[in-house]
């Protein structure tokens, strides 16, 4: 196994039609189906930088302002933006295109983490990861601090030992 | 329309049963269809507040610590923990069971953030929640919180301007 | 293994959304699709009172009076009536509701029977059932009428050994 | 329209392979995907028979005593076994198949019932149906009975004006 | 295992009804959904033929002329049209009906390639075919064209050793 | 509309992954769901070049050498070869991974054509596309004499009038 990686490794992106199954009554793609396709590219995402079978660990806020509809494009694009021991945070962003109209936005982002495991199913160690570009690298930056907040809002840790989150409190308090 | 309506008005649960194309390779429960699963139980829970139409605004974050797996049965229960205008927060609690085995664990709660829209797909007032129970009240004071949060996230309103988000800051820094 | 169980253990509710890959041409509900999430509500609630895996046996006549129609919401309890040596009869009745338009009816009442097997398949015994409202005792007294009716219609026993049954046909007689 | 059509009009075969989303976790074809498998089947031979949109008005008993599994195929055939206004009952016999193994056996049968609509979704008038070989004369028959039955079910007739089901209750006494 | 088999041994026939989510945004059959299903009756027939299990190898040109529509009936009729060794060429004919309009056309015809494969997935002789009617052997006698046209195709041989295309070639020419 | 586009413009890549759903019953994806993904980007792509709803008119050979297995990536890459009239060639090409293994291979090429549409399913002229790396002429040169093959094989033209195959007949005879 590597030790280091680079994000570009770990770069994944899906192309998907919206088809009548998968939208609601208004005709729009559910948000439960999108978050279905976010799930998968992200764990392929998950998958390239750790070469290991990965699991869902948790979802960030994601919002959904403009709703594809039936027949729109969805084109997702996925990487890893920073690994802690066997966990993998994967930036997720979503756009969509009505191509007949040459419309295209960026209806979402967000942000998923994946645990790498073995074979009975156990947590496993994956490399770290190494970011170039300057948005590669500003998401490396900011995944110590998501990552803080995610386990306070698991209860995992108390909001006193995520050191990370008190730069970001001292932002509010200036 | 009411003006107002009690959070156990908006009460739903569901439970399904995990088949072989809700599971990845592992054989557990994906990620994404858990997520689709929440998010038609709690748009029912939506509509049953708002008897409106509704679409999937934002979900919040969603940790999966144990994965149900292949036969499982999860049970889903969603109530609305508070509306603001046209927005409703609805609370998911996930119950996964081996009922064969006897075991049953709490395996996820979510919010989920719906708004309420009229035929043309315009957000529409919706009736104010009442919370009753301990739980439901603890749920409606938080949401105030987790909605400013949400809003920060999504670039939509300032930190300074969160004014509920400083009482959690001055928490921290006592 | 508990030697007796009541109804309300068994009991099982689920909520749908009725969305377009559920739909015929028409745009309602096929009525192959609902008999497949009854089957699937049954089936949990066979489980919970056997606490073992259970596979459909039979299906009882169900008749589609009102179809619900794309974006209705499907509200389906299920709990056993009656339990004899191996299998069970589950009783499942259904709502529809057009949420918006604040209509909630009764579309369907079904009983499906199931039977518990072990891991090789094979057909296990089950605790017995003890009713205790009215109506499941009502349910449990007209079980085993229901049993004899469906082993003479498969041909299993003959119809002057269905003893439960002549009093049925003796109701006729005057 | 004509009025008169002969059974064979009506008749539809189809061959369906038991794949992984077909089947619960012991890899047995789940009973609600066979309901809806029939379901369809029968519906395109209702079409066939009326030249029309059908929609499903009732199943009858159905019992699943041999699983097909994982890997199996399955044949549907069915046709209308007689026409009443603008409801048609129809048979369908069910083979399962391990082609590998050169097994073949008759798993189920089962009556669905279908009504005739026009665009507006009221119910309209169907040809009537003439059997002609030994097993559709016997089916039309018997049709008769199995409807008032499904009407007594129903609770849409009383038993005493069922009068067709009177010869099969003295065939009880004698 | 029989040495030689008929080509009618082999026949398979179903019957499909397009629902809403076999259909594109313009309410027509996908032409992948339609492959799907060619895939799958194709595959029975190849092992009626065999009487073991088939994986696709190959699918020739297929034509969509006709788009089938929303509610209409698809029916297919697949039967193998010639053997080598262990692979067997299988021709698919596709009707499409609108059965309450009353019109019927033949929409596609396809061949696809299985090759039939032992416990460990290694292939596997299969019987030899006999063609009986007329169309039976003409289709047969193509085969060999059709076959060397494929391996052409897939570069594994070359062209000027596929010598029953050559009289395929002198045809041009004169 | 522009005249002409570039073979780059319609460039679509999509990866999934092989869930429980895809596969057959040795656990391999099936051939007719892959077909079905391939469609899907093939359809994106076209639409691209088109900026228009596309159809499905044909699909050219294509080989399984080597089944994709649950839990593999599926890398479709897609672009327009050549555009005539109203119709344009997509060529793509399909990696399967096994990430964990660190296996990748290619394990099909196939040619779909499109039909662009307007709003009333009328065939509508698109942009002649402008090839430019060397794999992009070379296909774009080849996209003639696979179109006269697939009129004569449809039966549209006959093998004298299609002047593009004589070359390649040719070929042969020396």
């Amino acid at each position: 196994m590597k030790h280091e990686k680079f994000a570009k490794e770990s770069f994944v992106t899906s192309a998907e039609m919206v088809l009548p199954n998968d939208t609601n009554p208004l005709h729009n793609l559910m948000g439960g189906r999108l978050l279905h396709l976010m799930d998968v590219v992200a764990a392929i995402s998950a998958q390239k930088h750790s070469n290991r079978v990965v699991v869902t660990a948790s979802v960030d806020n994601v919002s959904f302002k403009h709703s594809p509809k039936l027949g729109d494009t969805i084109t997702l694009e996925a990487h890893v933006t920073r690994a802690f021991n066997s966990s993998m945070e994967v930036f997720i962003r979503v756009y969509t295109e009505n191509i007949p109209n040459g419309t295209k936005i960026e209806t979402n982002t967000a942000f998923f983490t994946f645990v790498a495991v073995d074979q009975t199913g156990r947590p496993i160690i994956v490399p770290k990861l190494i970011p170039e570009s300057e948005e590669e690298k500003k998401l490396f930056d900011g995944a110590l601090q998501r990552r803080e907040f995610r386990l306070v809002m698991a209860g995992r840790i108390k909001l006193k030992d995520a050191t990370s989150l008190h730069e970001f409190v001292e932002d509010i308090n200036n």
